[in-house]
């Protein structure tokens, strides 16, 4: 079998959208489930998701299928998600505030446990139930306190890589980075890039070239 | 050249990147770069980026490198930001009051022009300076009015899809979306899907990874 530090990041990515696939199928009182079901709701092929799956041995019988009670069982060890992870807000601006009070979040295994902000009018507000705002300089004494293990980094780019080495220094095993600038890590932290404005960007390059391709064609039938 | 609809998504993806990374040269003064300088900024490989932009002609002289003027010029066309872009925020609850709000929009060429709910208790309240939230059954009037190609879809997953149908029923174009549901959608509409509980998923795996490699060590080593 692969190393799993050798896996490609893809298949990681889908293997979370097959177990949040299956877990709804499981949800819905179904206990069978094969690779042509699996890649039909999620319109991919049927053999991608085979080949994602067999990075991590045989799961299912040919022309059986998978159960989705182990296929489940397996995939939520594989992600890491058989625990619950304690999660910090770092920035509670507006999309810390959004972030921390998605209600996906805990449904998928993180506890937002503590939020930080630098801006002095926001400390000590309530960002969630349960969760005040703090001064990032006791970051490190939380951190500790509440075993967190994953930043979610919601301040401004320009402060992006000072904040994330701070909680580095610190300890922290994986970022979520918001901000829309590359960050420099050690090899033992991970950090995942969510980056809405490049996302945009792809849809307007696809819209763009759709539209030129229509033109184009036009021009050739007009001919 | 090869037509642009055939573009890998990821490639493109890097496009949009590449373009941050050398708006920032040149706002920074510099005017001359290469495929290495901007692999190192954003620690991926040179052949990577000469490869992604190879797509799409020659841009560089070999020894030379880049005219960052000529470079941005050229990425602006092909991503399709030669001109603004509006957009309608579809769901205005924490999440798209967020992205509402985001300055990154305005800056990289996206205008939210209209915002939508169902809740009447929010109908009518400003979500940015001159935006009001309106009806989602407005929807159909506006899209006309303001000429809005993108939709930012940050409704509850269980109504996801019928209001993306909706949405695109009235001719939007292209749509990110923040639910955590894979959409079905006609060829002529993209969607380009932002799911970061996925994301944390992917951070999940490597730190699992990460310590179990650890531990398999530790076990080598005592043996």
């Amino acid at each position: 079998m692969l190393k799993r530090s050798k896996i490609p990041k893809p298949t990681v990515k889908r293997l979370a959208v097959y177990f949040r696939c299956i877990t709804k199928l499981s949800n819905d009182g179904i206990e069978k489930t094969s690779s042509k079901e699996i890649a039909e709701r999620l319109s991919i092929k049927a053999s991608q998701v085979r080949k994602d799956l067999s990075y991590f041995g045989e799961f299912g019988k040919r022309g059986v299928g998978y159960d989705i009670e182990k296929l489940s069982f397996k995939l939520r060890e594989i992600l890491g998600l058989e625990k619950l992870w304690n999660v910090a807000i770092v920035g509670s601006g507006n999309l810390g505030f959004a972030i921390a009070n998605y209600s996906g979040l805990e449904a998928n295994g993180f506890k937002v446990v503590s939020a930080f902000d630098i801006d002095e009018k926001k400390i000590g507000n309530v960002i969630l139930p349960g969760v005040t705002i703090k001064r990032f300089s006791e970051f490190s004494k939380e951190i500790k306190e509440k075993d967190i293990e994953i930043a979610i980094l919601t301040v401004p780019a320009n402060v992006a890589q000072d904040v994330a080495d701070k909680v580095i220094d610190n300890g922290i095993k994986g970022i979520l980075n918001f901000c829309p600038v590359p960050l420099s890590a050690p090899e033992n932290v991970s950090i995942e890039d969510v980056d809405f404005v490049i996302s945009l960007k792809a849809l307007t390059f696809e819209i763009t070239s759709r539209e030129q391709e229509k033109k184009e064609q036009e021009k050739r039938n007009n001919a």
